[in-house]
């Protein structure tokens, strides 16, 4: 059954997508794409997690699944059904898989991702009739801040790659 | 770019695909869902994966995803550009979406699965062309056997479960 209301009070909301800013912050400190996932259970945080794809070399280790599977030993079952997640970028379709098979019942992202978000921006895998489970969601909590850092990542990126190509040429 | 054609011959898809069927029967064993996958690169096999879910608790422990993982460790790298996935059941959107974000070139996959499949049965995340990445896709290979297997593990399972209660009420 898909859950058709919030959890959360607005100030909860922007509470928990601070925390999921956090874990963002400790990807960009290591160079990596900043994007920080939390899972919260009761109103307790009970997973935490970072995007790490460069610092693995593995495909899957998004925020997201890091924070999943984090999630899932924490309460020691592979069922998440009274969890909701809090992202900073909406999840693409790895992670959007995720969710619906963990069953996590509501998600909250900030800023949005034409390229490869799957929940809301080209489909929307968590609101499907056909998958097995939905799950609620809301979008644009502190979309503006999740949006920038990884808005200044990228231009500090594109910055240390010419200055990288013009030191090379001198 | 998709790749348009197969790298393998027919008794090279067929020997892939028992690998997969191998793996699929470890996790019969478990008493987990049978569903097994092998990753390929230069006609070797480098990794495997069964699922797991039950076992370990955790939900993105698929055979796919085991698979990918272990093949990230051993390229040393999170592009498996180069490699082809053999897995027993069409994959499933978190599944399909590790395949995308690892650039998987290749997918073979055994059985249909119309409930949650992703690869043709109610969409086809990995033929879609707004994705930043696509596969070349075959489907069918001893697809007899990989249902049966699935088939008969329930079959077993509703057979137990049938006993367990049955000997509750005497």
């Amino acid at each position: 059954m898909k859950p058709f209301s919030s959890s959360f009070t607005a100030e909860e909301k922007d509470y928990f997508m601070q925390q999921a800013i956090a874990e963002a912050k400790k990807a960009y400190q290591l160079g990596e794409v900043p994007i920080g996932a939390v899972v919260v259970y009761q109103k307790n945080i009970i997973s935490r997690g970072y995007n790490l794809r460069e610092s693995t070399q593995d495909a899957t280790t998004h925020a997201e699944m890091t924070a999943i599977k984090a999630a899932c030993q924490s309460v020691e079952s592979w069922r998440l059904e009274e969890c909701q997640l809090f992202v900073t970028l909406e999840p693409c379709a790895m992670c959007s898989g995720a969710i619906l098979l963990s069953r996590i019942e509501e998600v909250y992202y900030g800023a949005k991702d034409p390229k490869g978000g799957t929940v809301g921006s080209f489909m929307n895998l968590l609101e499907d009739d056909r998958m097995n489970h939905q799950a609620y969601v809301e979008t644009g909590i502190r979309e503006e801040e999740c949006g920038l850092l990884l808005t200044n990542f990228f231009k500090e990126l594109r910055q240390k790659k010419k200055e990288a190509k013009k030191a090379k040429n001198n």
